[in-house]
């Protein structure tokens, strides 16, 4: 739109189904034809979903050591993904993936991992908005146990200067949220990286379910325009084991136009030579936020955790005037 | 979708052009025929435009005293405004107008009222996100001078309990901003109403014309579907003398669909019968702020105006675990 262009080739690598009888050497030979075929058509990061490397667990009751033994990874890179990271080494492709972390102390989180194109880790997220709930829930079609698999990410929404551009990362729900995209583009990103799973069915209320693509496509977009960054989104979809989640994998330009998006609910790379420099008119104008933002009026969203009473238009004038706020 | 339904007649009421010889007189008229017009909709509330009053004069270039005697309102209602509000009491139908507040001591804001059904002003909004510049840009082909005739709002994002419902209020450009209608929804809100002035060309970059109106719905759709409210967005559109601004006018649900929506570039109503309720299952579930939010990883929204540097993990980690909320 104006200036020079900053191109960077963009994948994203959508997962079909991973079945409960699915090995992770199965699914790590998946994801390294993925990043062969990214890589192919020129890609320099390639996002892959949430929990990539089996199936999408929190959707069955069980004990916490049988899923523990089962689903989690103890080290990343371990024994069975170390030839993901040899691979993008040797090709120089940096990535993003979705696993469930086992700490060393023994705590549990929905982590992602970012690793540049020498095949190292550069930044971890772990997750914070965790949907669902953590009680058993017998007459549900399927659980959504998030909430007792794992406990809230403690590391903020970071974003890391690497590959000559600034990448934030989060976690499915985490889209639905315009508080972790602001947090992530008041530090500059450029690229927001994002996996997900996203069953088709709500089994919390009877959501019509054409609403829940709908949704999912205008979180992404309102995001990236309103932080004029890029969003590469990825889904793992299909049915693993009869329990359908949506695709939609998508790439966001900075302008909230969606750019590519898978066809199908299989295995599948897109990819767009992602501008950088595209957001550049937005962030000096628009969403020139130094300019326009005006913080002493948004208390309310670090004030409150629900919604409450209104406020009187004097007590939020108090509170305004009252703020500290850096220049 | 379930539980009780709550229906509320929300109109919108759109304008066109408005000239600079168009006399006060003759806009109020057309004030009173689209109310008139919601009314027999069987409208309990009429959304009309930002500075409804006048032509969207911060495109000319003016002393701020000539500014002042020719667009300015002293008192709100006054003499050409009053019969707008004896009809208002006489049906029995709330509205929100927009226009240019001169305060008893010389300060301007550009502001809205918010008026109940007995005719009675029980809210005002100034608007707070004033986009444009302050100077005198000679070259371009028109002014953008809201950051000239307007100080920024200084009594925040309320929200009014009033006609059986929760209603807040904002005006044009705030609509781009997650923060306005957050602040909102944490305080309750379960319609917003929005008057817009905006122009069909951006002077400040050579940005795509069609983009502007798909920015404009994308972010009503996200912020009323992220806050499960209703959104009522009323424009002021078509060539004000050779000055082309975009309609759009729409009513979104609390599931972020647009459910109407203005056919042309002139004065128009749309109408809703809203059910209030529709946003239930939202803030229960997916939006159950009290059960997903985590303020604590939000800091960064009130502690950075501009964007800046990325903070490592460590330094988010130790912002999140010194903040204090309530529980």
């Amino acid at each position: 739109m104006s200036g020079l262009k900053r191109p960077l080739g963009l994948a994203v690598a959508q997962l079909g189904p991973i079945h409960l009888a699915d090995t992770r050497a199965a699914v790590v030979k998946r994801l390294i034809a993925l990043l062969r075929e990214a890589h192919s058509r020129g890609a320099r990061l390639v996002v892959f979903p949430e929990l990539a490397l089996t199936t999408f667990f929190p959707r069955y009751w069980m004990e916490d050591d049988e899923a523990i033994a089962r689903f989690f990874e103890l080290s990343m890179p371990g024994p069975e993904t170390q030839p993901l990271f040899d691979l993008a080494r040797e090709l120089g492709i940096g990535f993003y993936l979705g696993y469930a972390e086992l700490t060393g102390d023994g705590r549990r989180f929905n982590t992602s991992v970012l690793v540049d194109e020498a095949g190292g880790i550069v930044g971890r997220y772990r997750k914070i908005h965790l949907p669902g709930h953590a009680d058993h829930k017998p007459q549900a079609p399927f659980q959504h146990l998030e909430k007792k698999y794992f406990e809230v990410g403690n590391e903020g929404f970071s974003v890391w200067p690497t590959m000559d551009t600034k990448i934030g990362m989060c976690i499915c729900n985490d889209r639905r949220w315009p508080e972790a995209f602001r947090v992530m583009g008041l530090q500059s990103a450029e690229i927001v990286a994002l996996g997900y799973n996203t069953p088709s069915h709500n089994i919390h209320w009877n959501e019509p379910t054409h609403l829940r693509m709908f949704h999912h496509l205008l979180s992404l977009q309102a995001n990236a325009y309103q932080n004029a960054l890029w969003i590469a989104a990825a889904a793992k979809c299909g049915a693993e084991d009869g329990f359908h989640m949506f695709g939609g994998s998508a790439i966001v330009a900075p302008t909230g136009e969606i750019v590519a998006q898978a066809q199908g609910e299989d295995d599948e790379v897109i990819f767009v030579n992602a501008d950088l420099a595209l957001g550049d008119s937005f962030r000096q104008n628009v969403f020139n936020f130094i300019k326009h933002r005006r913080p002493e009026h948004y208390r309310l969203i670090v004030d409150r955790v629900g919604a409450g009473e209104p406020l009187a238009a004097g007590e939020l004038a108090k509170l305004a005037s009252t703020f500290q706020q850096e220049g």
